[in-house]
């Protein structure tokens, strides 16, 4: 048996989506794997197959050998694996009770149930992937579009790996140079030393700029922009958001105070992903199922990117409205005016609750009117950050956007200590902070506990 | 390239359950299976790849080169595969965008979108399985306990249909006893064979018997047992509700009114999946949005294999009380009287409605009094008819249990037949029409049309 780069125990874990479907996984790894499938296997003798290979067989039940399922096996000896280690993964026919009786007979016989993340840690720590490889993993398994597919599987291939390797070795060369003058000082090479050091810091520092420039719209791009559409209860936030959603998804019938919960639905704006939150009305209201509504939605308002104020423009201004466009004032909004086939009562021009920068579009859910105008607004004001990025490198996390501007203060400490005068290994002390920070980005320098965390917000048997 | 059985075209579907999740798989079968994986293939020549190996590499768009995902893809060869046909398994990173766009480039390159069941369908036009065993795929995947997974796993083993095939040859074995009756008339062996026929048909008649027995078992054991919970408003169903499945589900709070969807769950008694249907009241009321719930209530109810009627027996009965306890009077069913924690007003013996043959259990969800003896009352009702079959063959079907009543309709013609005084080749024609039917059940004798249909009913993917 191949062993593992570094030894831990052997781990297991249902690698499908849950539910009902036609293949089920259940993975291990560690060097046990092989050896562990095998006590729950009759067919080949896996421990005597060749790497890399698909065998049939069947599972059963060590202890009263009964059948539990069908399978066929993979297996993959270390080091060409997904983990480095050995990796065993066993399909089954799809069932939930079948796949999760497989998972407790492998338990059972000595394998220990995988944490979320565990393979993909596991990965990274025996060296197989960077971190920012690690976090395209889950980046690429959450894409909501196509766009943001593109940019996990990029980022999975080592693109941004690729570009904080290169900056760091651009720091590395120049502290080595700043080494040679310490170590000789008898070539009084200060001057050019400092000179170079600078045009390092701020050559590095442009390429963190322009990286960090892609951040809000890789955020969006990867997490949805979180939008919320409000207004008071029948003016036609629901069959608004399914016009947008182009399918009934939201219940909408014409009792006020209907849509008790609140819908998440993801829609595609030119690659962008829009996490649409429609919510219960935020009128007060003493019915106690539909105040937890009222609750969400003020929340919902508050966590917004951007906010969708919805007014029945055949009926004239109510309290609620103008309550509703002030707590909305300071917020990125669209207003609409709705229900624009019916005779208008108000405009755009009759409400001052309006800001010179508010975006009006008037619409109708019956007609369609306005809906295609709404999609079009929303992709131009978030599109533009992603196509000024070259070589599809955007900056999708919040940890790396972070550790990012940490560099980059890092470096704007080197630029104005050499401004200063400040002495030279002093300025050296501020270079090699910006060098151990971009290492945290590809996890060459990261702390266990970190790492610990960050794993653990991936999927189970990932 | 082994050449699959039969010449059909190569179909393609995701065949992992949808969502998000670790790994996802794409499913190819069918001739140029290896041939269309390799036009969206970036890594080893899988044409040339030894069968039931598993290769690395990356799925490129071949329209533009954008790269889609790292994947791991395993070739498996006509004939020793699920459908006897060339398969190809394309397992990506589990992105619902990125698996999706693995499908989409494969029927660009020349697949066709796989219908539901189509995989198995062609494991069993291919002559891999049979009948009963396709159907204890689906059976598998849908198992809701361990019992349930075991019959299906049995069944997929082939027990069903050795037991099948063995009862035909029986059926065989007599009608070619009949023939040398008939070609040999000289030997006067005309009555040893007639009773050797009425002999053979009381066995198989005696056999099927035995498996029809299980029929009603089976399908609750496949399907569950329809359970409703009634009850007018705020008598206690959904806190029972959730006490029967040990955790909260179902909304449940003292607005009247509250539970407005059916919420349908699973809860495993002995091994016996109960379907429990939480309904919204049946009180009539004006409210939109909650008559929809009450419809649904009334068809839960007259779907509902068992009716669990819920009073609170700290108040009076009311006419809602009644008329709940007159609509389930026909039905199976439990009365609870709940809030046994508080004063009891009404009583078993001061309800008249009740009948001899209904069971009474009082309870409280808030103490979990009687919460166990109502566990116990439904697994004893239904648990009786599995414990009597032996050797795990248990009819789950509703198609099959069919075909065995009708298999028996033939054999009660053949044993009159014979009892008539029938001629020999007249009772032979309802001997071979039992052959026939229980042909159908394996699949050996069963049009096509039924085939197309049986299979539509099987999960994508499968």
């Amino acid at each position: 048996m191949a062993s593992a780069v570094t030894e831990y125990d052997t781990i297991a874990a249902i690698s499908t989506p849950p539910g009902e479907g036609a293949i089920s996984i259940v993975r291990l790894s560690g060097d046990q794997a092989v050896e562990i499938a095998q006590k729950v296997f009759k067919g080949k003798d896996l421990t005597k197959v060749e790497s890399h290979t698909i065998n049939y067989g069947h599972i059963v039940d060590p202890v009263d050998g009964s059948l539990v399922d069908e399978v066929m096996v993979s297996v993959m000896l270390a080091p060409k694996t997904f983990t480095r280690e050995d990796v065993v993964e066993i399909n089954t026919h799809g069932g939930i009770v079948a796949t999760n009786k497989v998972l407790q007979l492998l338990i059972g016989s000595g394998a220990r149930m995988a944490e979320p993340g565990e393979f993909t840690k596991r990965a990274f720590l025996n060296g197989r992937i960077d971190l920012t490889q690690a976090e395209s993993v889950m980046d690429l398994i959450r894409a909501k579009t196509d766009k943001a597919m593109q940019v996990a599987v990029n980022q999975l291939d080592g693109n941004l790996n690729h570009l904080i390797t290169n900056l760091r070795q651009e720091i590395l060369d120049s502290l080595a140079q700043v080494e040679v003058n310490i170590d000789y000082p008898e070539y009084d090479t200060e001057q050019l030393t400092t000179k170079m050091l600078l045009e390092k810091a701020k050559l590095v520092s442009k390429n963190i700029d322009s990286l960090l420039k892609t951040a809000d719209s890789g955020e969006i791009l990867q997490h949805g922009l979180a939008t919320a559409i409000v207004g008071k209860p029948n003016v036609g936030k629901s069959s608004l958001l399914n016009r947008l959603l182009d399918e009934d998804k939201a219940i909408v019938t014409d009792v006020a105070g209907t849509t008790r919960d609140i819908v998440e639905q993801y829609v595609n704006i030119d690659g962008v992903p829009l996490k649409l939150i429609d919510t219960a009305g935020v009128r007060d209201t003493n019915d106690k199922v539909e105040k937890i509504g009222v609750e969400r939605s003020k929340k919902a308002l508050k966590d917004a990117d951007l906010v969708i104020v919805v007014l029945d423009s055949s009926r004239e201004l109510e309290s609620d409205d103008i309550q509703l466009l002030e707590a909305t004032s300071g917020k990125h909004r669209i207003i609409i005016f709705n229900k624009n086939d019916l005779v208008p009562v108000i405009t755009p021009e009759t409400v001052k609750q309006i800001n010179k920068d508010d975006t009006i579009l008037q619409t109708s859910a019956i007609t369609n009117e306005g809906i295609e105008k709404i999609k079009q607004t929303i992709g131009h004001i978030f599109n533009s950050g992603i196509e000024d990025s070259s070589n599809n490198v955007i900056i999708t996390s919040a940890r790396q956007a972070g550790l990012l501007r940490q560099a980059k203060e890092n470096l704007n400490d080197v630029i104005s200590g050499i401004e200063a005068g400040m002495p030279i290994d002093l300025v050296q002390i501020d270079m090699t902070s910006c060098w151990d920070t971009l290492g945290e980005i590809t996890g060459e320098s990261y702390p266990d506990e970190l790492i610990t965390q960050l794993f653990s917000q991936f999927c189970l048997g990932k």
